[in-house]
């Protein structure tokens, strides 16, 4: 198995990267593929014999944090994630890994990799540590607008992923909304609401965020700007109550400061992004997983043993089975042009004969 | 002064209001008038001497947590929130409390009290503790689908408030989004940035959702919708964090256990929205402030001591002259025009002679 990691993608890129492959490589199966400006590599890379099974594949250009994904993919074929994708289109790769421009990965993915049949978006998957277990946040980012049936299609995700990665047998999906009732949150939510609700999916309602953080969900769906301003959130926040804590450590007692400082550490093993590793795109057709960032090396490294993992269990590929053969897609799309029709009858009047 | 409290709004009424007004009583100059049903309110009240100076109105309707807001409007003239509302356009009292439906407490103020003429919405303004200082979150949660003139409009809101009610000068102002550079996030975003660069607020462009606990920005606006998951992300995670050192701290010792106690009560008195009590309904001609649907008495006694600060120093009547006089809202209703017929100019290729 080969995995290609995307090395000029991210605010730390090249270093990131580099360092985030050399530590994975030791218990990782797979060989990695660093793609990127070479001499820079190179140089970050240097010679020891740690970098036995990892490669580096020379790509001239770079996509910038800021550009769109679209215009990148037409003027940049050179950059070094076009290149990786374009390897995991034509299976010289198994997976690819970044930490690059999230708008860029998904428009590249779509472009060089495909998607599932069927399927309008990929959706960026984030498992956020909830109440007991862990909540699946998506789409946390692929997307920044979205419609109903992107909503639904990423439930569907949602669901194939927990199925064939987590062995959930029926896993609990909810729709993320500010309010529990139907009638909450905007129209396109309150559509998905409704078609959820009539599909074969096991869907539970509107979930609050609050609720993440309680045992009452497996999934919870949103649009990427909402998902991601969450992760965010979510990521300020942990990172602001750290500091909290420290700023009075000051005037702990010295058994007290001792135990906080395991207490933080545990928080951060199970919280901090750098341990999460990233967030598989659900819904391309091969092994996708993209990395925050502002990754430094370990979240780089856990992101790759991500990908490691995903692709060693053919998750991507048995996702895709799940949607075809469960008939998921179909339905849900079914259910979308039924219900336009309905609204048609009663917004219009006319009546079928 | 007299505030209103709506004693029928929020998930623990009418105990909460009740209990809350009896609180906030002792150091509140204002008198207080409870609104509601008559003998639930009574019962709760009881007989003391603590009640000098709370009266009870009676109010035979009420609206449930689930109701559209222009719906209830409609149908209970004579609910608790509609009573009150209409006292405080009617200058029989000087604010109003509640703890309801929020998207109902917005029908209501519109409907009785009025905005500031010009504005097309309120906007509900939280204040989160932030690096330092606070940041203002708006729209905390008043609508949830949103324009690019109310988004900006929420800036000049945010300005005037800051200005008017925290004494800043001039007060920097961010759009909350998932990237600083300006093509990120959904098109009327884009399109908000664009327009308030070009106005005299002081914008200082995107505001990542991790930036709210750095001091980059007074303000931080955004849609109700994506407010309102961030406000509860906040909540739920600040909650989730509290349980984690409680349920670690069951191994530790006696005095490290009371050391930790108070340090999670340090971090509660100032992040807890019990603690914080409302977000002022900005853009109503008159002092409204909004409770946490699930506050408890405390919650809804800081609630009651805000709007008797924002009325006593009369916040609302004085953003509202801002507004007007500094020619704000005229301004960006300006520019919006002037960037509506620019893009039908790239678009359509006519010219002006």
């Amino acid at each position: 198995m080969k995995i290609a990691v995307d090395a000029m993608g991210g605010d730390n890129a090249p270093e990131a990267p580099v360092r985030g492959a050399l530590l994975a490589k030791p218990q990782c199966q797979a060989d990695l593929l660093l793609i990127g400006n070479e001499i820079q590599l190179r140089t970050v890379l240097g010679h020891t014999d740690e970098n036995a099974g990892i490669e580096v594949l020379h790509a001239p250009e770079i996509i910038g944090m800021g550009e769109a994904g679209p215009t990148a993919i037409r003027k940049k074929r050179e950059a070094s994630l076009s290149v990786a994708m374009r390897l995991l289109g034509e299976g010289e790769v198994d997976a690819v890994v970044s930490a690059g421009n999230s708008s860029a990965v998904v428009a590249t993915a779509k472009h060089f990799v495909g998607l599932v049949p069927g399927l309008r978006r990929p959706s960026m998957a984030v498992s956020l540590p909830g109440y007991a277990g862990r909540v699946l946040l998506l789409d946390a980012g692929a997307n920044a607008e979205s419609d109903t049936i992107h909503l639904v299609q990423s439930a569907a995700l949602a669901h194939a992923f927990l199925k064939v990665s987590e062995g959930l047998d029926s896993p609990r999906l909810g729709l993320l909304n500010i309010g529990q009732e139907p009638i909450k949150g905007m129209r396109v939510i309150q559509r998905a609401f409704a078609l959820l609700q009539r599909s074969h999916l096991r869907f539970i309602g509107n979930v609050e965020p609050t609720e993440l953080f309680s045992d009452r969900t497996d999934a919870a769906i949103c649009d990427g700007f909402v998902g991601n301003v969450l992760l965010k959130t979510y990521e300020g926040l942990s990172e602001k109550l750290i500091r909290f804590f420290e700023a009075h450590s000051g005037e702990w007692s010295e058994p007290l400061r001792d135990e906080m400082q395991q207490l933080l550490q545990a928080y951060n093993r199970t919280h901090h992004y750098q341990n999460v590793g990233g967030a598989p795109l659900l819904g391309t057709r091969k092994t996708v997983v993209v990395a925050h960032g502002r990754s430094q090396g370990r979240a780089i490294a856990n992101a790759i043993h991500l990908a490691s993992r995903l692709a060693g269990e053919e998750v991507f590929r048995r996702m895709s089975d799940q949607l075809m053969e469960g008939g998921i897609l179909a339905e849900l799309k079914h259910l979308s042009t039924i219900m336009m029709l309905e609204s048609l009858k009663t917004r219009w009047g006319f009546t079928q004969k």
